[in-house]
């Protein structure tokens, strides 16, 4: 287990990708790989700051590579900066075929997550203090 | 039912909200929206060209309003631009309080998607000989 | 955006057929057809009366044509007529083979929605004066 | 286990009703309930003729008793008619509150199914020499 | 429909196979078999004892023979043991190829539920008099 | 990344639970967590030995926390043991709370998984030779 109290903490999700995730080709939708996304980048904002996040904006991502019916996905998903009420988060996403052990990058793309208060409007969340330190599995 | 002959036709979805897509606070997760608007860029991209087309990447989208469980939302989306293998499709999505008939536009973005032959190459489309007329719902 | 004032406003959905929903052969269920027309039915409702409305029967559904996984299904719904709490929703169901563009009527269907009050009564609703015009995509 | 080769055999399904298959009053959508009966139909049919069978068509259906979220549905099917290539199948839906063990008739209804060969024409099936004998689940 | 007052009551639940819950062999996942038995062993307590009840532990489940999509699983579940808060449920999955009628044991298991009161608590639960009677179904 | 050559590699999945994954007090279904489990098993042990894997038996399984709608579980998978098909795969899970990032232990369970080769045979497997280090994150 990763220290929770670690600000650089990174959260790891594997999917498996199911047929009513594809296209007629067996190829992962984009909007399916974002919703994957946005669950890590939900997953590593809400440990960072603890209280309930929401997503305020996705930056361009870019697919380079097709994901496939019944491939396994990982994704990465860190807090990289922080604003006074918001997050920017890191995240990764390779594909990996489970048989021959291959594993590519799909995408990588950064959230901004907002941290609301109990009356749903945004409130502050502590300071990152320094950014994380270079990680291998970003180093694409 | 639109002129399926026309190059400026738009495509139409509506959405009811449900619990598995919001967060714990009753709200639309940012990727479930992503997905939702994948979806009507893949449809409006199919019908432009009718060949199989994947997402090449998303734009920078911004979430302006919350959208709350057992809302509607409503999504417009027609190819604005080509490329030699290329769309570009807008999008829009509004939310709507069914019992109030409130509407609110959520957020609008931009799908790359690009076409593919039976081998899974790029391949050429019709080009869109001019932009599509100014269109109310996206005056926004 | 069709005039959310209009009560003969017709709302569209889109739907993408996916392997869950369809039998060993790959054909749409005949329940999820009927569950897609029931929705299409409560947002129509829904938006003439901006009440909370249940579906209190469905008339009989005959199934003219098989649709595959991977087509996409495109309803449309309306108020044809309105009795003191209750409406009847006019549905039809296309099936649309997004490669060739080939587009044919699956079914068409009524069902009486009835709106309700916080108690969960039968509660009254404004009467649509008259009947909506013909509208070419109910013609088939 | 009743006898697989009963031709008047009965059918059981039964399935909890889960938040997002319910309207934002937490009643089950009738579209549900519809897809719950077709189910059962299927399975019925299925087992009658050993052929892959479609719904042709549901009879009129009516809706007499909501059911809620967390409630457990129970639903029995039989073929009851045959035609040279098709089947009348009853299905009979109840609702069980868990916690007070209050069941309900929620509706009861018709579905035609046919069977189909491999080249997904109709095909012949065993004709039904007698009506099933009354069941008392069904005295309703 | 079996006499609800019956403690030795059995409940049966069928289920169609989704290629959403098979890995790419189209094979069911041996999890989304124990989520279907732990199912059944959900409605037969709750049936027993009209409480709340919350899987306490699963017993060594061992899977005799693979399920295919498309297939349809039978699950009966019935009571057999009780203690002061808790419920032995037996649990027997059988799949059923719907074209050839063949039908094979899957696997077999033991459920124990627990009782819980308002404030999720275990709360005494009627003593089961004496197991059930030996039922055909279970002789495998 | 973990070292994928790694025969002690851990597999990390993190799941967000939903309504319809709850019984209606809000609480995680035992068999929705027997699924999460098997799923990490399997990821594992495909991950292990490079081949189709099947579920053979499940342990016994203790559930020692109830999981609540809305957190977050994490699961961690490795494979402790080999036989000449068949590895022993050992599956933690804990379920977090979000907003105070209380972590607890749920459960903790062995599942056994088989290669099958092309023709659904069991297929050998290369050995595990050494039993993997203790795991901080296992020391429960």
């Amino acid at each position: 287990m990763t220290d929770p109290k670690d600000p650089h903490r990174k959260s790891v999700l594997n999917e498996i990708v199911f047929p009513n995730q594809t296209n007629h080709y067996g190829t992962l939708f984009g909007g399916q790989a974002l919703a994957f996304m946005d669950k890590a980048a939900f997953i590593a904002a809400s440990r960072y700051c603890r209280r309930t996040v929401v997503t305020a904006s996705s930056d361009q991502v870019d697919f380079h590579t097709p994901v496939r019916v019944g491939n396994v996905v990982e994704l990465y998903s860190r807090v990289i900066k922080t604003g006074h009420t918001s997050m920017q988060v890191e995240v990764t996403m390779y594909a990996e075929n489970l048989l021959t052990g291959e594993k590519r990058l799909c995408t990588q793309g950064l959230f901004t997550m907002v941290a609301l208060d109990e009356h749903g409007k945004p409130t502050s969340i502590p300071p990152l203090k320094e950014p994380p330190p270079p990680d291998p599995d970003f180093q694409v």
